[in-house]
């Protein structure tokens, strides 16, 4: 429960409201933390500004050493009511709190599958919303959400829009509501990084060491695994790299799409293409019929455990995951004509399913995927270790807004990563 | 001293079959049309070689003047009878067939959803099939399908994976069928170009016109023009130039996403952003909201066209397709948590619609889309005109398979191409 | 003079020195200025914890109100002296300044070309030495140089390396030294954003209207105008806007290199290739020649002036050059075989001729050009005004580094650029 | 109905010349080679209808096997005898010359550093001239140059533009010339391979493996690599795996810049940064102050030598270069404000260096080099096995232009390229 750290301390620096004209527009905020470090300060002011309001500090403290905490309140101006009420919710993402405590604000849902109006917007930033006058954790949460309340057993919860509920309680306005964001410790480690990005013309196998570091530290604790991989996995060479991963225990989950098992099953019976066959830009008439007949083989057998049990599969990474337990979840995309048998071919349905599966995941490692590894981050706490890795620096910067994770991103080859990953893993 | 190395040779084509050993692996192919210029020779060569086969011409003539045609016969040899079908299978793509000619053979399927053994490839160019006798165009070319056969009325058409019912009779092997694929005329002109991307820093005017210029041939044949978009169409600020293209009846269809239909919606309701906000790597939490309250928004009235009936919805894309009965597809992906009533949540369900709408499309102009513009690309036939606008190389190049489309692919920036585009049709 | 502006108020937080064990590597030092917008302060604090120092806040006023200035004081304290040593003088880049105010150290070079030991390695950020008591502003500021003090007439100016000479005395360690890094301002406009580049699928239009209007308050103010440009200007088919821009009186100079001046009188002499030439990613055979009898033709009349005095070049960037009087600088790279007779081949007289051409300049426009660019912006003080256009982000990115100047980059096609920046600028 | 589309005519060449109405715009060319594989006969057709010529085969024999040569012999036609030149001239490139056979034609140049007019423009192509009734070798091939003949010795060679003195007697037009392109030969190998470069999504393993292998049948024939390299290798942190490769005897000389040498030197006297500084984007102050007083260091010791004999350089690549005798070239850029004592400053004399110490070289290695491995591989000949390695896609398809150089581009991560080359080659 937070909201004591929230208590402010005893003010060194005069208020100075009579400077703002209108009091039908102002509200004061508050807020603690690595303010500076972290750079919620000037994200606080800065979206002020942006947004056309203005303010006065009322009372600043610096934390003297760099492991202290700063604290700052801060009266909002704006021309309207609407126009403050923006900036007061935009700034709640950066940890700003109104100093007026209320509950928060419920509304019915009136329709299946929409929420009510002025629904509350929630990051994926751990979240407390005030109901009967206690603070309560805002379960499941995830950005893009509503929070649902019940007001029964005093508990709310992130809730999609697709699964709103006629008479659903849910939250609006920005009152009784506290964000805290996950802060920059002023430690100084990979996942602390001002600079989550890892340029491809950069030493990076310090910051390998690292990764492997907190997967030992992760695996240690009995904290759960998941990767997201891409088809490079296979198309780049490092199916054995993979294996291994899997045989060693470091992945609990894998979420991929129908490209991954495909491919990845089309190698293990037709056996890898002579690589000077892969050299082309566009796969081969040939490769992409291996891949259909592969797909055609599965969906005759009834699926990939089917296979497998019938010794059609007898290595690989979709093989791994049989004969190791290792749950796997295949979601997919329009640009699947033929899917696996086990794909989820309904977005929504595939959604849900991550969602349950993502509960109890602590670290994410996204290999090479795209779609996917967009997919899950939209679906993932901000307390949840990232670490994206693609030589594409696109797809690695898309991973990596710093607003939403403390991830890393490596942008470098897939197949000596994966190598280096193991051989460190294991020796 | 290199000159006597220019006198000819004296033999003119003797054929040699005695060179080659073993008469069970091997078979004789003939190709006709711009072999050279459209580099179906090349090609046909290459994949023997890389195979691992031999062969030896028998016969060749090349098109006297550069608009004849040029004819080969080959003989082809491999150690195996799969290894040759194999090189048959595959050269078969770039035109070449057996000079025995047979019916195609059948096989009937014995589950749903999945092709018998063996069965027949398809790609996207245009393909005959041989029954009882006589040679069957093949409907609804499609790339990466099997062919069914209705022996009853002797006719043949692609069909998806899973769409195969228990009992249909699908071909399998290489034998009786012909592909004749579309081949690089000898005139010089835009699309049969040899270099399919025209790079960000080459000038793109006179492409522009003759985009402009087909465009214009094609709606006067009253030809149907699809058009194929992501959100950057919204968030370049080209939505009054696509309006406009609307307006002017040069857009028959629109396929698109969750992203595209969301941001216009949210930008007509909430009006854009200023400018300054859209700089920043990610969406403001502003902004996500935004969009999350057009969803909602739409989701309690039950979907666009009433949005557009109550008055909440009047002007941008999806606005113009309203009003102007232009049909509208949108296929939902992994990354839409929270889809507008229209979209069609299933990957499966969505490639079957985009079939049905696609049957009449004869030119496809798709701009700024990677996954959509992928998975439409995978269910065009080979005669469509094919035109990619993105400012990312790669998205051009991904669509850019010159063994699959004559396309064209422009590396620009969306808003001053649209601009353009706009301004030429309307002048 | 600056320094008055760096008397400290009248504290109000308690010292608290007694928390730092070490007397001899500690060192206090104070800030004042936009702190928090311009991420002073943040960098400042992320600075010392990086180089594994310590410090204590021992005052800290946050400015009240947006536009309020911020000061700050802090005791820093690292293990050794040279660490400290290290940390201050890394913090003066952001404006940290000693609060123990001394004359600056002076050594003398021993030798020519270099200089002594412990020089001070100057930033392109207005700086201020303490001479005999006083403080001088620093002449001709440019990263990564030393600055050379005339102690007789007490004054100072950067100085590059290759141009020390024995006995000059060079500024050595941090003492008397003053940085006032150029800091963002609260107000928001293009060039104070903290996102300096555009990104490719942005909107542009609003950004390039405010470089117009920025381009046209110079010009009112009298203030010079640099453009620094590369070949793509030529084959983007952006010349025509380019020499309507120069006949504008926008262009008071230009910098390139061989390249677009030999791609320029090329097609001035020979006519644009067909366009389906430029397709291809290389240039033929043709284009290389095209271009290189041009340079010889330059070459046999003897210069760039004398062609166009004979009548040879009669369009075209450099003519509008030699006719309209815009002075022109051509600096060769090893890239180039055969230069035109303009071109300088030294890199170091190219580098000295770009100093003092430079001194005037206040606004500087880079298209498309990468060496030229960088070269350039190392030259350039962080007060000149830079706009960065180029269709490849990572060319656009290399230029705006923020700690180096207030610039703004877009990343766009060149040519409906320069089309829309002349079409409002003679509007 | 295709299939009666696949009789073949009846006709087996006659000559047509009457169809062509002018005798005075048309030429008879002959070419001989692996027309088909090599694209040659392609490209010769694809570039007379691109100038607007037209052709008739006179006579055509493929290979009847995949090793054996094909021949064609070819009238064009084009609107006027420039155009028609222009095309000979071009086709010339691809190995197709006149069948008319003369000495090549000779111009006197009047000045010093031009050529004459219609100066004959070189590829980097074996070419052979016709003096006196003999075909000679042009020694020193290099493209963009001109050929200077000394008809005293009949002997030929390439002579850059700035190299021409008055009096020389220089080759004009396209008479007694012939170039005969090094072609693909019909064995697959890496170096044949049709797609010159291997994109980073693709497995490298294998064509590492054939790069060593190819480092090694050099090395044991004597002859003699040059490895040209970027700064990259250091801030990879490739510096240890470079050395080995020094150490192994697999490098020859080392062509590069002042950034490598000053990286290289600053890491060795300073110790490599922590690798959290390396992430930022822009090297910090402190980096950028650690190369320059590496510099000024090397410059107050007189030079690179000196430093290793001083005892101040003691390891990295530069040292063992010294150490080694292994010779090193460092040419300028305009963007080197401060050049180590080495380092050439004039561009010009740069490249003569350059040019006298490629003569002998056989293979070269470009690995994370621009602006070097772009003006290297001006200078080299077409015979010359070319591997360029850099992770930036568009770096390594600058320099695989296939008309061009039999090059292989990898496009990967420097540090784990290094690291396997390293390991293969020393186990």
């Amino acid at each position: 429960m937070p909201h004591t750290a929230l208590i402010p301390p005893k003010s060194k620096q005069p208020v100075q409201t009579s400077l703002l004209q209108n009091d039908h527009s102002t509200e004061e905020v508050e807020v603690r933390g690595h303010l500076i470090d972290s750079l919620l300060l000037p994200k606080i002011l800065d979206t002020i500004s942006q947004q056309g309001g203005d303010f006065v500090v009322q009372e600043f403290q610096l934390g003297h050493r760099h492991n202290e905490e700063s604290y700052a309140r801060l009266q909002i101006q704006a021309d309207s009511a609407s126009c403050l009420e923006k900036i007061v919710d935009q700034i709640s993402g950066f940890g700003a709190t109104s100093v007026d405590i209320h509950d928060c604000q419920l509304k019915t849902a009136t329709v299946d599958g929409a929420y009510p109006d002025h629904f509350y917007c929630a990051t994926n930033q751990p979240t407390y919303v005030r109901i009967s006058g206690k603070w309560k954790t805002v379960l499941r949460q995830e950005m893009d959400c509503g929070i649902a309340v019940d007001p029964v057993r005093e508990s709310a919860k992130c809730i999609p829009m697709n699964k709103v509920h006629r008479g659903d309680l849910i939250v609006t306005g920005h009152r009784g509501i506290r964000v805290l964001p996950i802060q920059h410790g002023p430690e100084r480690h990979l996942f602390d990084s001002m600079q989550p990005v890892i340029p491809s013309d950069k030493p990076k196998q310090a910051s390998v060491r690292e990764v492997v570091m907190e997967m030992r530290r992760y695996r240690a604790q009995q904290k759960k695994i998941l990767v997201v991989a891409g088809p490079a996995v296979v198309h780049t060479g490092s199916v054995d790299h993979f294996c291994k991963l899997m045989r060693t225990g470091y992945v609990d989950r894998l979420f991929a799409g129908n490209a991954l098992a495909t491919q990845d099953i089309a190698a293990a019976i037709y056996g890898n293409l002579p690589e000077s066959e892969h050299h082309d830009e566009f796969p081969s008439h040939h490769q992409r019929q291996n891949r259909l007949r592969a797909i055609n083989t599965v969906r005759q057998l009834g699926g990939i455990r089917q296979a497998v049990e019938k010794g059609m599969l007898s290595k690989g990474i979709m093989y791994e995951c049989v004969k190791r337990g290792i749950e796997f979840l295949l979601a997919g995309t329009i640009r699947d004509q033929s899917p696996l048998p086990e794909v989820i071919t309904d977005t929504l349905v595939a959604q849900d399913r991550m969602r349950e599966r993502l509960q109890d995941i602590r670290f994410c490692l996204m290999i090479a995927s795209s779609q996917h590894a967009v997919a899950v981050s939209n679906l993932l706490p901000a307390s949840v270790r990232l670490v994206c890795v693609d030589i594409n620096p696109a797809s690695v910067m898309r991973l990596s807004d710093p607003s939403k994770f403390h991830s890393v991103g490596l942008v470098t080859d897939i197949e000596p990563f994966l190598r280096d990953v193991v051989t460190q893993l294991t020796s």
